[in-house]
């Protein structure tokens, strides 16, 4: 099969990489529209240690089992069910876990991929691709409701209007909260303001240490910073960043204003799917380019501009 | 009066600083007997921005009010009990506020202080100075609870065996549970032993992402780091420590495992009396040094050293 694969050093599109086989339990899938991720770019740095093929956001076909013929999206961590994390009903910690596209196990920017069949969840008909695809990022953002107790009434500042900041400041204003997403593209914040979300350039905001809880999804290495100065004294900051560098960051404001930072990871799929099935989200402005799978590099390319938001990969099928 | 000094560069005893004045609703209080504590090495290695008189752990006598000749020890932050966090029941974090030889007003290491009477809690007859001046530090100890749900049962590591670490490991024991405490001297480790609390060396411990919850008080730059080596996903770090200085700080882990990090601050100091009251806590193996007043310079001296746990400076009263 054709698949995008990084060796550890670069990208390339390999014409006949080895059909993935599936275990016992597992499922081949054939991929119709995949989507690239913050994290994929952060691995064809080099800073992440995964090696084969790229992608773990997609929608594709159920070749075999109970979803066989039928359109799915997939949880991307593959558990082992016996481990103290598993065990204590966190799967997605699982000790012995592989992670689609991410960490031992090939990802989606491939003609098939495989994941057990019990991570797969069909996507209703009137559900497009185009919004299927976005299951997996919006339900990284419904995880911060799991984790954070959100009130209406709060101040909430989104920092961030990217990939991630825009799913989290529509799905905060699908539960009927009034977050303020600050970010810096003048464009990325209409976008947010098309959809009724208060938005704001980060030049105009004014941190003033009074947000009940801010959500930072900047992927920037000054995030934390400049979330901590706009969190309340025992407000909540929701990280979900992943910044490796965190040079001449001063942690001490945690301490004196008794802040609590949540980190926050992978979210609960079926809660994204149905948000999208009710058209709560609306996905499609966010889509900022299309490519086929033969020109996969340069998806990750333009993914990677300042301009971007969602860069989706697509498939003959 | 007598008062140890800082100006921003030099720390000396001034043998004429000028007798504080107490305001509307405050209490002259004369000192009995004070202890260093890492914040004022802070201070006087320039950090903080403070100048005046050092110290803000004490214990002395009320000169006045309801408390008139009756040894106390203070609550350190001032508050207006007006602003939005007062008002929202969180007056250790009132925005106008001044806290005791650290921001705004002259501290304990002075013949005299000035504190607001609203601050003062007596203490019991039984309870030595030796004792109550552990009060503030035993405070921000016990204040861990009251942030952090903790249970009998959970696995909890407490990185560092200094000042801090010691009364951590003691309240934590006191309440029932049974944390390890993971420090670098062996004569502090020993101390925590001798009060039944486990105590293991940091070169032999081997973190392995699995404790519940971690009191971060190291005072380390590596302290946050090494907490996170030590807890579970979706486990808890709190963060003592106040290290402005955090190069080359990783903070993945924490967005990877979706820890929860809570800041940390003063606590309760009725509680910490009633603790000691009740011999809850055993302070006095902590006390490894006291000076007079005159020789104020070198008990902050003494109190940076390594080997040092809690460094006294004593009155002629």
């Amino acid at each position: 099969m054709k698949a995008c694969v990084f060796d550890g050093r670069t990208v390339r599109v390999a014409p006949s990489y080895a059909d993935p086989t599936p275990a016992a339990g597992e499922v081949c899938i054939r991929v119709r529209l995949a989507g690239v991720c913050r994290t994929d770019l952060e691995i064809v740095k080099g800073y992440m240690g995964f090696a084969g093929v790229l992608g773990h956001e997609f929608v594709g076909t159920a070749l075999a089992g109970r979803h066989e013929g039928r359109r799915v999206v997939g949880e991307i961590n593959c558990v082992c069910g016996s481990c103290d994390m598993c065990q204590a009903g966190l799967p997605t910690h699982c000790r012995r876990r592989t992670t689609l596209g991410i960490a031992g196990r090939d990802g989606a920017f491939a003609e098939m991929l495989v994941l057990p069949e019990a991570n797969l969840h069909a996507v209703p008909d009137h559900v497009s691709d185009r919004q299927a695809v976005f299951a997996e990022p919006l339900a990284a953002a419904i995880q911060i409701r799991r984790q954070v107790s959100l009130k209406p009434g709060q101040k909430i500042i989104v920092l961030g209007d990217g990939r991630l900041g825009q799913l989290v400041g529509q799905v905060l204003a699908a539960w009927g909260l009034r977050p303020t997403v600050v970010g810096r593209s003048p464009a990325k914040l209409a976008i947010m303001r098309s959809g009724g979300v208060e938005a704001i350039a980060a030049h105009e905001a004014r941190p003033a240490k009074d947000a009940d809880v801010v959500v930072e999804c900047t992927g920037a290495a000054d995030g934390l910073a400049m979330a901590m100065a706009f969190t309340r004294p025992r407000g909540t900051i929701v990280l979900k960043s992943t910044v490796a560098d965190t040079a001449g960051l001063n942690l001490a404001p945690l301490v004196v204003d008794e802040i609590t930072v949540v980190g926050s990871r992978c979210g609960p799929m079926a809660d994204a799917i149905e948000m999208l099935a009710r058209r709560q989200v609306n996905v499609e402005p966010l889509i900022t380019g299309e490519y086929a799978l033969d020109q996969a590099p340069e998806a990750l390319e333009a993914a990677a501009r300042p301009e971007a938001i969602k860069v989706l990969i697509r498939f003959n099928v």
